[in-house]
């Protein structure tokens, strides 16, 4: 990441760290602030201060609502790892872990509403807008995480439902990070939504690039262990489609070993994945993240500011999607 | 209830009916529709219709964040019995019983979202006062069933503290309700806080009176079983004053049931109630309710229209307070 974001990550990270909490109950706190600490990237809010720059506008009136944001996406993980059952977040115990179910499930609740609360510390001509475009988003992940849970037990899930629901659960927040530092800037609506949609396709792109790692990653850079969701049998776009193309040999490969808990999880990954490379799912995931990102690159066309303006964006984008070298 | 607040329930209750939900996922949306059908008085949305006709507002413009409210307490009890295990709620399986806990809690957070948007559709003009009433009693509240929690394991809980936890867990949003009906009415700010403070008061005057009840009501008028927060040693205002108080015989006969699981629940019920008896802390809990029901009159005096318009939100509170009889 270049200086730029390294500024606005350290931004955010004081802004978080700086938030006045009630004194008392301290326990409803508490996890909160460690929820906070356990790091991250700040993608989204950082997002949102540079599309904020994009137009042009002051960022300062976007850190309350960007770092709303990151309190927003954090209070999704915290209530994910409960759903999930996740012992660890960032290597850490997750808050259930540290904690109980009890405290994670009310101190995300907590975390929802502070988070409107900043969302709602913009300049007033804003804030309609703004706390309409995040409400919708958060929504959305809502629906994305209840379709992500139900895919698990589902047999039938095709291509497009698995875009669906990575588009709700994971691409329309950094659409919506980028809308509302658009918005903050006093950008055009239709420029909103060019950006909305940028971010969006970029998010597609991304997670598909995600799925693509989790099997041809490298280990150490990824910063996850490969082939995670071979073994958990994830409904990702590969394996969906080796599932829908896989004739022959390949298809009693997939027959073996899905479904089939008496496999070694080490043999059941060499064994998916070589079929992923006789049909070329890995390509394939590949071009798909591209044209998303392809994608994202034509909405960024229809931005209406100076080309050199777009560069922090544009190298942003990039480096996320090629984040194994 | 006199015909006036049916026929504000009966608007509550097809204004909650025609919510429109998105059609997918419906396992997200089923849960919501299943815990708002489950009934309940509508009260808080009530008082918020009542507020805003005491101002002469439209109370047309009231009905939005009117269920906004009902929709936000209704996920505060989703959620409150994931973390009690209550199995039942209004004598019908709760969410996650009917479901599993993963729906409760996602259906939860989809309800907090949706009461946020139903808050924010007021007059353009009234919408930030309005949010920012309500976000800060949602906070308030978390923050009172935090507190409930950490009293279960604590045993020296004060008075004061007992008072402050049903303030922020229930008094707190009936004044929430009737202070955004006093500012969609364009009622002024201290008019729309003296209101705020009745409807606080009335919550406290309202949960001493039902703690009172759980120990003294007829169980079929109450609706409840008798003696449930002493078998479960619940720190209610009783309990904790019977503790200060008690001395000699009363103090052993505490000592003997309290923190005992072998004793048989109708004996510990009938000692502890006799204790009370012996104590006085049935009059004096009678006394401190009245004490808020008449600070509750005294911010309505303070209210500046004319007097026969107060009728039905007085004749309201008195019915709230005599729920045995």
């Amino acid at each position: 990441m270049n200086q730029k974001i390294a500024e606005y990550v350290d931004i955010i990270n004081n802004a978080l760290k700086n938030i006045e909490y009630p004194q008392q109950p301290d326990s409803l706190y508490a996890p909160i602030r460690y929820e906070l600490a356990l790091g991250g990237k700040r993608i989204r809010p950082v997002l949102m201060l540079m599309a904020c720059e994009l137009f042009g506008g002051d960022i300062n009136q976007a850190i309350n609502p960007a770092i709303g944001l990151e309190m927003f996406h954090n209070f999704t993980l915290l209530h994910d790892d409960v759903m999930d059952k996740s012992d660890l977040r960032r290597g850490k115990p997750t808050v259930h872990k540290m904690w109980d179910e009890n405290h994670a499930i009310l101190s995300g609740d907590a975390m929802q509403i502070i988070s409107t609360q900043l969302m709602t510390q913009v300049p007033p001509r804003f804030m309609p807008a703004v706390i309409e475009t995040f409400l919708k988003t958060a929504l959305e992940i809502c629906e994305g995480q209840q379709f992500d849970m139900e895919f698990e037990s589902r047999k039938d899930v095709t291509t497009d439902e698995y875009i669906n629901m990575i588009r709700l659960k994971t691409a329309v927040l950094l659409g919506c990070a980028l809308k509302i530092g658009a918005i903050i800037a006093g950008a055009p609506v239709a420029q909103a939504n060019s950006l909305y949609h940028f971010g969006e396709n970029l998010g597609l792109a991304f997670q598909l690039q995600d799925d693509y790692l989790d099997v041809y990653g490298d280990p150490i850079i990824f910063g996850k262990n490969i082939g995670g969701d071979i073994i958990n049998e994830k409904k990702t776009f590969m394996l969906i489609e080796a599932t829908r193309l896989a004739e022959g040999k390949d298809a009693d490969t997939l027959k073996q070993f899905l479904g089939n808990n008496d496999v070694d999880p080490r043999e059941k990954v060499t064994a998916v994945t070589n079929v992923y490379n006789n049909l070329g799912i890995d390509k394939l995931c590949q071009e798909k993240a591209e044209a998303y990102y392809n994608a994202a690159l034509a909405c960024m066309d229809e931005i209406l500011v100076p080309e050199d303006r777009k560069l922090p964006l544009l190298a942003l984008a990039k480096s996320l999607l090629n984040r194994d070298h």
